[in-house]
Parts: C-alpha cells; sequence; structure tokens
C-alpha cells in the first residue's frame, strides 16, 4: 500500500457480496489505499454483537478483477470485522473507518440495532474517525448510484478535518433521484421506537414459533431531527457518541435513598 | 398474578439457567410478581443484536419447585427476550425490568457489547423502567449474596421514583465481601477501550481460526467514573441513554463544507 494515501478500512453489516458495500468500495477508491474486511453472510440488526464463545475464519478472497485493493472475508459479526482488521491485518489504525452502504434505514433508535453502526463505533472507540452509511431501500437491486457524492463528500471532510473525540458519524441517504434530494442536514437522533408483533407459525413437526415483525414508530415531530430530514429529500447525518451516560440524571439520582 | 404488586419482567444474558438470574429472580419475588423471560444458551456480547433473518422458539418451562412466578426459555437474544415479553406474553407494560445479574463486568465501554445492558435498554426504549445489574465475577460459582441488598435498594427505588425518561441504570457490583462494600456511586461511563488479540490456531483440517482476547485499557481517571468506584469499593450506578446523538457536536458539523 501506498502510505502517502489515506488507509480506508471498508465493512458493513449485509456481508462482502452485498452490492451496498461494492459501491462504497468504488467510492473509496477514488480517494485512496482500500482494505476490505466484511461478513462472509448478512448480520443485519446484529447491533454491537462480538464472538466470544466461538471460533472466528478470517480468509482473503479476490471477488472483483483488476482491482488492486484487499479484501478479506470473515465469519464473524461486523464488530468483530473491525477488530480483525486493526488488530490483527493492519496492526496499525486507519486513517478512515467507513461501513455500508447499508441497504435500509439507519436512522433514529435504528443505530442501536444497527451491525453497519456498531461497526462505525467500534472503530471510533479505537480513535478511528468513523462513517455509517445507510440508503432507504432494503432492495438488493436498490440504486446507489445518487449516493455516491454524498458518501465521497463526507468522506472528504472527514479525512480533512477529523471527527470530534468521542464521535462517529451515522448517515441516511433518501431513497430519491439525485436530481430530487436537497442536499445534507446535520441532525439529531428523533426520539423513535419500535412496537413489535410476532408472527405465530406451526413448523412441520407441530412446534410454535415465532418472527419478529415490528413496526417503527415515530411521534417526535421536531424539523432538527433524522427523521425529518429523511422525510422532506434531505441526507441526514447524526454525529453519535458511545458515551451512553446520561449525565443529565446524574444530580436527581444523587438525590435518591441510595 | 396479583396486580396489586408490581409486575416486573426478569431476563438476563448468561442464559436462563445462570446462578446470577436465579439469584435475581429471588430478590424480585420479594418486591412484586415476577414473569421470567430469558435465553436458553448463554448470549455475552451480543449486544442489541435482534434475530430478524431466523424463527424464535419461546416455551414455558418451570426450573424450580414451589415458585408460583412463570418462566420462558427463548431461542433469541436478549433484546428478543424483552420483546417478547412485553408484546407476546404481557402485551403490556412491566413496572419494572431487571436484567442480569450479570457473571462479569460491564462497567465503562463494556456497556455497548452486553447483551445484558442491551436488554434494559430496550425495555427503556419502551418507555419501561429498567436496570442492568453486574456483578465483578466471571465464576459460575461466584457468590451473589452481597449483591442482593443493594439489587434490593435499586429495585425498591426505581419502583418508587420512576427513572428520568430515556434513561436506565447499569449497575455494577464489586467482587467484596458484604462487610467490604462501601456504599453505592452514581457514576459517569469511564472512557476507556479494549486492545484487542487474535489467538491464532490450526483446526484439525489444517485451517487457520482465530480466539478474540482483548485487553481493557482504562486511561481515564476521573474519580466520578464506574471504574472508580468499583476499584474503591463501591457499587457503581450509571444512568445510561440510548439517545446517542452527540448534541455538542453539531455546531462543530455545521460549519463542514456539506
Amino acid at each position: 500500500m501506498n502510505y502517502d494515501r489515506p488507509l480506508i478500512l471498508v465493512t458493513n453489516d449485509d456481508g462482502i457480496n452485498a452490492p451496498g458495500i461494492r459501491n462504497l468500495i468504488e467510492v473509496m477508491n477514488t480517494l485512496g489505499d482500500v482494505l476490505v474486511v466484511a461478513p462472509d453472510a448478512p448480520q443485519s440488526g446484529m447491533g454491537h454483537a462480538i464472538t466470544i464463545n466461538d471460533t472466528l475464519y478470517c480468509n482473503s478472497i479476490k471477488l472483483q478483477k483488476d482491482v488492486i485493493h484487499k479484501e478479506y472475508s470473515c465469519s464473524g459479526t461486523p464488530v468483530d470485522c473491525v477488530k480483525f482488521a486493526v488488530n490483527e491485518i493492519l496492526k496499525r489504525k486507519p486513517d478512515l473507518c467507513v461501513s455500508g452502504i447499508n441497504h435500509g434505514s439507519n436512522s433514529s433508535i435504528n443505530v442501536i440495532y444497527s451491525g453497519t453502526m456498531s461497526a462505525a463505533v467500534e472503530a471510533g472507540t479505537q480513535g478511528i474517525p468513523s462513517i455509517g452509511f445507510s440508503l432507504l431501500d432494503y432492495s438488493l437491486d436498490a440504486d446507489f448510484e445518487p449516493s455516491k457524492k454524498f458518501v465521497k463528500a463526507i468522506a472528504e471532510e472527514t479525512l480533512k478535518n477529523g471527527l470530534p473525540k468521542g464521535v462517529v458519524l451515522n448517515v441516511n441517504i433518501p431513497k430519491l433521484k439525485a436530481s430530487e434530494i436537497k442536499g445534507m442536514k446535520v441532525c439529531r437522533q428523533a426520539n423513535a421506537h419500535w412496537e413489535e408483533k410476532f408472527d405465530k407459525r406451526t413448523n412441520p413437526l407441530g412446534r410454535d414459533y415465532y418472527w419478529l415483525s415490528g413496526e417503527f414508530v415515530n411521534t417526535d415531530k421536531g424539523e432538527d431531527t433524522d427523521e425529518w430530514a429523511l422525510q422532506n429529500g434531505y441526507v441526514s447525518v447524526v454525529p453519535v457518541q458511545f458515551d451512553l451516560t446520561a449525565h443529565h440524571a446524574i444530580n436527581e439520582l444523587n438525590t435518591w435513598d441510595l
């Protein structure tokens, strides 16, 4: 690798074969030297899971002809991929970590379920400037073309400016044509949640099982939220922190009889 | 169930058979009517993972004689257990959700990897007052007796006062005799991280595999942190939020050329 160019780690949670990561790699190859370490199978909804009670396999592979970047396919979670890339393959910190482009939204409360964002957060805990990208289109043949200029612009600004300490970026892109996207907005996470339904079925042996099937409920109408931005044609950029302390609650808890 | 008494949901990530959850159930039975929904196998390090690409099984079981509380063993993650309990079994919100008692620390950055804490956070997103408890002893024959009075006191105060909106509690208990624990301290999450090592081995077929094996690095010497409290003989109580927005970073990002 050429160390005059930035070193960029690319991962995702949809798996190394997903179209989203192929598009992200293409953009990152225009900005620096790229290392790809991504799950060998889909890992959506894995949150910040790590593999501590099982073995990890990680193999060098070549999925595309005529490219010089290196790729590794890993049996673990998105967070495992980041740990393995930084501590076992590179043995140094990359200049940037990007995760995605996710097939589907990671806005609002989805940030805590998202393997894409957890990979970005993991890199952040290791002091690496880091961004998760998601397109609001779950389809495998989603059109990632309109996303590319925003992905590139945000990655370039992050390489230039760095990020505030303890902060990573959660970028969501609306499912719109390039001409319809109005621009980017820095936002807060909307205060939304999931209300779950369980779809009960019976297996061929007569045993009941369930599928998780929730509904996203957003009662936060703030125009400074990621949900508002996305519904109004903007790319949302939320600065995300991994100090989870609710500092404002400390004084109240100190009045308790503990 | 007797609706004059509080309804308490109990879960964990070490699995429904773990000694930690048995001790937690014992304490909660003194405070209210108890429903247990917990993983059928250990789920440590699962973070906020949910099961979206696979089926879920959930069975009513009876592990102890002479108890009136109900228990369900679930094939999913800790977060799945909370969703299933609230939305499928209870179909109403319990008055309190407690998770643990975890075998091992969930202080500092461990909060983001922890299935125990993610279960508590999930209940929090659904508006349920919620607490994760952890004992700093990984051993299966850990002594949970000294923990019980603190678990009971914090659960009682939470039932009495509720919790600030959007806040759950992360309670860690040092591995000490009851007489050695100095009391409880409300803290912030220490700014620590993991530096990983991968232990490379070869399987019987000649293929390389790895075990994740990290080292916890805490450079935050603040006396207001959970790490300081635990090292100095206190039970740490950290208020944890799931609005991950780094509000302080929004102005800085707005100066970017986006």
